[in-house]
């Protein structure tokens, strides 16, 4: 089907099973997502603007157009460029989401002095090619020039879709700076591809934007050529940028996580815009098997600090999570494509998931602090960030207000503004919710139809959703809820006053529907344990708790009486409670005997002594943990049972 | 007590319990290592030869002589040096182990080429200080300057000690080096450090050879200059080179672990020579913290394959072990200095319990490939070594020929040169036995008196260790024997036809002994399970097999109907058996569920469903694993309780 190409979305595909419904058409009006936004747009935005001035990573482009020593002077990693775009992009769906119009100077003020470091062929970026610089495109692994040109295709894209026809000037850099890709990457030029991938959803998504089928013609190409040795080798492996086996014909996600999951987007993007359903299916493959064997109970992806990258199957240590914010986005933009495309309610159920467990854990609850990497387990409160300095990247139990790497908070900011697009879509039958928000979603329809719903919940603190219809049609149109697979067999769904299970997947009603018609979604919203799969062995023996889609942990805050998180085991042989607001577990503590070597012959020797029994141990949304001062945490709690049989 | 001055062994501190003994003094005829000295003398020496020729880094020196253009020639990595100098040292050991002519003409040469590079001042670098490279010491984090000719000192002092008065000019070149350290980094020299220490030991080893004080003053200076700093901030933090902590305010080894080693072995060797009470208790804190808590059952050290770097305590996953081969043989020299200095036989259980499973794991069978890090699970094959090229330090199931950095094949040859060394001792009441092989020790005192012992045994095949008294003496003196702490409540001694039991420690039998005399140490060589510290999350609901010092793996080649050793589950409700020579378990084989989440809710879901009962599995000695082709294989292994109830 043919997209809506004015939607206020990220992805406007050209065809494929749902289209997509922008910021214009839906509405978050509160609750948990709506506080967030919020956050992000009162707090975050200026805190990621100052510490962007402070770094020196704006001044780069005015030292860059002429205003100082650039090759002596600039400031920041090779990627820094892209921060100061992504920026740009987060303000851009912030202006189109709430229409703040303070935030409009700022943009321009910002757009217009990275569009006087553009050079005259279109050639875009502050670390290359001017005196005493490297030259252009003289290091590709590393160089991330294309990758940098990608985030300012994206908030180009998203200003065009915002501000259409805005006189800023940033879609005209955008097209400058795209045309020197492709005349320097096409089919005649230079035959390499990015050590970041990032440019490939980017040039289609300008692509569908201008309508020009050069860029799409570009992404393809540099699809297709990785994953032939093109890039160098590296220490961690040329897997670590996808370049070790062709995109069609690679079975799993592997490498750098957040390259990996870039590339597959772009991939699916140029899939659909080509029909090419053999390069489609090999995404859907790599997807199923990195959600099935590579990822978090949080929806978390990446085991290895070393490389940030995926590890092997079932290699996913709790303490040593890496689980980047911005892997967690990019798996957010890869599974929205697929789901677009396939409609299969799988990829909203992952969505839903890191979008409650990785992307909202990272910002602190104050907007001014940020996690890069999202460990599900910590012994040890670590060496605090410094609040006047940029951090290490996975270095503390507390977020840190800035990274020497700073991608996370950035991306955190662009995802946050533009949210709202992934609520809901629309196909020929109707509308589809896929997140559920108190809100409104409004869609006229090609044929002049209007579609409308408001959304009343208080999930996931409750699991009632309500969906009540707004305009009066005389056609039948069908309206489809998805029911996450957590749900497992306790969803039910209320219609005409008429209760029903409903299995997890898609629940879909279609009829005329009137003015004040409803139905009531009903989601079982008991915290429950969770068991791994065997296979995991790094948490063998223990559980995790969750509660709807949001998992919990136990923060050493709430267990003032006890020396760490580590010392206790929880009692699986009572569920948990829900008290007070507060979900709790029954916990024993354990008294670990000392010896001078750990290993012991006696299994008596091994087997901790019982401690105190603790009748309702408090957790804390894993998303909220690290707000109230350092802390231990862990997601996955060694049962009780290992204290009676310790093998 | 004062040293053996004359003794051929790389460590002769001046005062401490225990005495140590040269390669003079004591034999090994046969067994486990002397089957690994002989391959190591006639197979790895060569291959190591050759590469560093094939690699270019004697080359470099050459080159630094005046031979060709070394900036823009030279091979390697910063401390490529440091790989010759090991080199040197290695084939010194064994040529006053073996007295191998054939070797001596060899080392000459290379010594001579290494000669020619020196610079009039002393200074001997390859890397800087000429035209067209970096100056000299400007960078001390990175550079490995000061480390390399720790290495040298280290080769000189082996060559001094086995082949006193030499005329090759070895020493001489040492103390050149050594001396433009010391006029360079002295007291009112550069306020510096290595980023890489091992120059510490080296200087102190010197001074006992040249009995020159200037050395050891130099080796005190920069174990007090470290760990305030003086390093700039890494990504890693300063805790990667130990200067974040004074040595003496220390706890714990931290950071990476060959640099924690060596830094804490030469802060014994300075704390041993000056009487620093303080700094050698600090050190002793720091050892029994790290072995009690940030140590693999292998004797391995280092969590992380990040920074190589230890992790923290109870971080020890089996899949991400790094246990690289050098921080084993880092790990052997701190022990072996702190049991010199203090006679506690729990250091000498962690050099047994390190030489068995890490130093001996590290070479192949055939002597001419080598582990770099010693991984305790692995669940896939990995990406496997090219025969003819050097390999990346922890990619695969097989070891690699060579490495881009090589640092374990240059440790492992001069270890097992050198580990005739390690065996035995000697203080002013006789002689103590720490290693069991067959063998002889032969110990002149200063007093005249000589006492002597033959070892029969054929240990750790078998536990019977019976020592001969060879020597005559109407002088009462009192054999010591280790009782391995492994050996828990099942060792016997028989002296005099009459068994008793022993517990582990020490046990001296004294009296006036005749030749022919025997004291018949029994070690009980049942095969084990052992029990993991509830604190080491990672390996929670398994067991590791161990018979005597020796670590077991399960090895899919030993399980061909197997798919994977990640199938398997231990049944330890009947004990490991030993049948015709190999050690096997009962395991029962079990099918997990596939998912397509892997965390479930049902925990009946999580269970994995049983299989085939398999009586008598086979284990391998883990140091001998991947011997046999491509493999998976872990030490931990899950125990059938799991199947039976997950959590």
């Amino acid at each position: 089907m043919k997209a809506t190409a004015s939607a206020a979305a990220p992805v406007l595909p050209a065809r494929g099973r749902l289209r997509p419904l922008g910021l214009g058409d839906v509405r978050i009006t509160g609750g948990f997502w709506a506080e967030r936004q919020s956050v992000n747009a009162e707090a975050s935005l200026a805190h990621i603007e100052h510490w962007l001035e402070r770094e020196g990573w704006i001044r780069n482009f005015d030292l860059a157009a002429g205003g100082g020593d650039l090759a002596a002077d600039r400031r920041g990693r090779e990627f820094s460029d892209s921060e100061v775009y992504k920026y740009l992009e987060a303000v851009a769906w912030e202006i189109g989401r709430s229409g703040d119009e303070r935030l409009e100077s700022r943009f321009r003020a910002i757009v217009a002095r990275v569009g006087a470091a553009q050079e005259a062929d279109g050639y875009l970026n502050t670390k290359f090619g001017r005196a005493g610089q490297a030259a252009r495109w003289t290091d590709l692994e590393w160089g991330h020039e294309i990758y940098c040109v990608g985030h300012l295709l994206h908030a180009a894209v998203a200003r065009a879709r915002t501000r259409p026809g805005a006189d800023d000037g940033l879609l005209e850099i955008a097209r400058r700076a795209a045309d020197n890709i492709c005349d320097t990457f096409g089919p005649d030029g230079i035959d390499g591809v990015c050590g970041h991938p990032g440019i490939e959803t980017a040039l289609v998504e300008l692509g569908r934007v201008t309508e020009d089928d050069r860029y799409l013609a570009q992404a393809a190409l540099f699809v297709d050529r990785r994953g032939h040795g093109r890039l160098s080798d590296v220490e961690y492996g040329r897997e670590y940028f996808q370049d070790e086996t062709p995109v069609r014909e690679a079975t799993v996600l592997r490498g750098h996580a957040v390259r990996a999951n870039y590339l597959a987007a772009g991939a699916v993007d140029v899939a659909v815009e080509l029909k090419d359903a053999s390069l489609l299916d090999a995404v859907r493959t790599q997807w199923t098997n990195a959600v099935t064997r590579r990822t978090y109970v949080t929806g978390g992806q990446g085991s290895r600090h070393q490389d940030e990258a995926f590890g092997g199957d079932w290699m996913l240590p709790p303490d040593r999570a890496y689980s980047e914010t911005c892997a967690g986005i990019g798996s957010v933009m890869l599974a929205w494509r697929l789901l677009l495309a396939d409609g299969d309610p799988r990829y909203a159920d992952l969505i839903e998931r890191t979008l409650f467990n990785v992307v909202s854990t990272s910002p602190a609850a104050d907007g001014r602090s940020f996690f890069y990497a999202n460990t599900l387990h910590r012994r040890e409160l670590g060496t605090l960030p410094d609040a006047d300095r940029p951090s290490l990247r996975a270095a503390a139990s507390l977020r840190a207000p800035w990274f020497e790497v700073s991608c996370c908070p950035t991306n955190v900011a662009r995802t946050l503004a533009s949210l709202t697009a992934y609520v809901a879509t629309a196909d020929d039958e109707g509308l589809q919710l896929h997140q559920y928000v108190p809100g409104a979603v409004r869609h006229r329809r090609a044929d002049g139809r209007e579609l409308c719903v408001t959304i009343e919940t208080d999930y996931p603190r409750d699991g009632e959703i309500r969906v009540r219809v707004d305009s009066d049609d005389d056609q039948p149109w069908a309206l489809s809820l998805r029911v996450p697979g957590w749900a497992g067999k306790g969803a039910t769904i209320i219609v005409d006053g008429q209760t029903r299970p409903v299995a997890p997947g898609v629940v879909t009603e279609r009829r005329t529907w009137r003015r004040g018609d409803e139905v009531v979604l009903c989601l079982p919203m008991a915290p429950r344990f969770t068991y791994p799969d065997p296979r995991i062995d790094a948490v063998r023996g223990c559980v995790a708790v969750e509660r709807g889609p949001v998992v919990f942990a136990l923060e050493s805050v709430d267990v003032p009486g006890v020396g760490t998180v580590d010392e206790l085991r929880v009692d699986t042989s009572e569920p948990p409670r829900l008290a007070d607001g507060r979900v709790t577990v029954r916990c024993h503590q354990v008294r670990p005997h000392d010896h001078t070597w750990p290993y012991r012959t006696d299994p008596a020797e091994a087997r901790p002594a019982a401690g105190a029994e603790l009748d309702a141990v408090p957790l804390v949304e894993y998303h909220a943990w690290a707000n109230r001062g350092p802390s231990t945490m862990r997601v996955w709690i060694p049962t009780t049972h290992e204290a009676r049989h310790p093998c």
